[in-house]
C-alpha cells in the first residue's frame, strides 16, 4: 500500500481550450492501479474545462468550491460534497461559478491502447 | 449526467467486524457506471474497518480527519487530503486515530459475477 499527501504529486497546467485548469494525476497505471485513475482538478474562479466528449465515463466528487456541469443543453449546479457522474459519450463541461477555487476528484478508467 | 449531494445517498451501517463504520454507495452499477464504484466511508473516533484482503484494489482519498492504514506489519499515517492506494490481494485496515470523524472516498472495480 501507499499513502501520500495529494500535494506530493506535481500539479500540471491543462492546455487550452481548458481555461484556468490544473491537474494532479494522483493514482495511475504507474502507481500500480490495474483499472482506473484518480485525478484532482483545480479550476480558478471563472475558469472551465473544455466542452468535450469521449467514450469513457467520469466519476467526480467536489472537494471545494462550487460550479456547474453542462451536458448538452442541460446545466446543473453543484457545491462541495456533491457527486457528479458523466456517462460515456455524453458532452460535458465543468465551470467554476464561485468566488474561490473549485477543486474536484475525477476518476476515469485507464485508456487501453 | 447526474449530480447530487453525497448526503442524498442513504448511509448504511457496515456490520461487525467493522467497528463504528458507515458507508454511502455514491456511484454504482445502478447509477449506470460501467467499470467502478465510488463509496464514502465514515469512521467514528477509535473505530476501524476490518483487517481483510481481496483480489481487487482500493483507491482512496481522505476527506476529513486522520488515521492509519495497516498493510501486514506496515502502518502508515494519513490526514485529510491524502491519497491511499491498496493493491489487489494486500491485507489492509483503516483506523481512525483522530478526535473527530474520519471520512474518506474509496473506489473499487465492480465485482463481476
Amino acid at each position: 500500500m501507499k499513502t501520500y499527501p495529494n500535494e506530493a504529486i506535481e500539479e500540471e497546467e491543462v492546455p487550452a481550450p481548458a481555461d484556468g485548469v490544473k491537474v494532479r494525476w494522483l493514482i495511475t497505471e504507474e502507481t500500480g492501479a490495474p483499472n482506473f485513475a484518480m485525478r484532482q482538478f483545480t479550476v480558478t474562479p471563472g475558469g472551465s474545462t473544455p466542452q468535450h466528449t469521449h467514450p469513457w465515463e467520469h466519476e467526480a466528487y467536489i472537494l471545494e468550491g462550487s460550479g456547474t456541469i453542462q451536458g448538452g443543453e442541460e446545466v446543473e449546479e453543484f457545491e462541495a460534497g456533491a457527486v457528479v457522474y458523466v456517462p460515456p459519450d455524453e458532452p460535458h463541461q465543468f465551470k467554476n461559478t464561485g468566488d474561490g477555487e473549485l477543486k474536484f476528484l475525477c476518476m476515469i478508467p485507464h485508456q487501453k491502447k
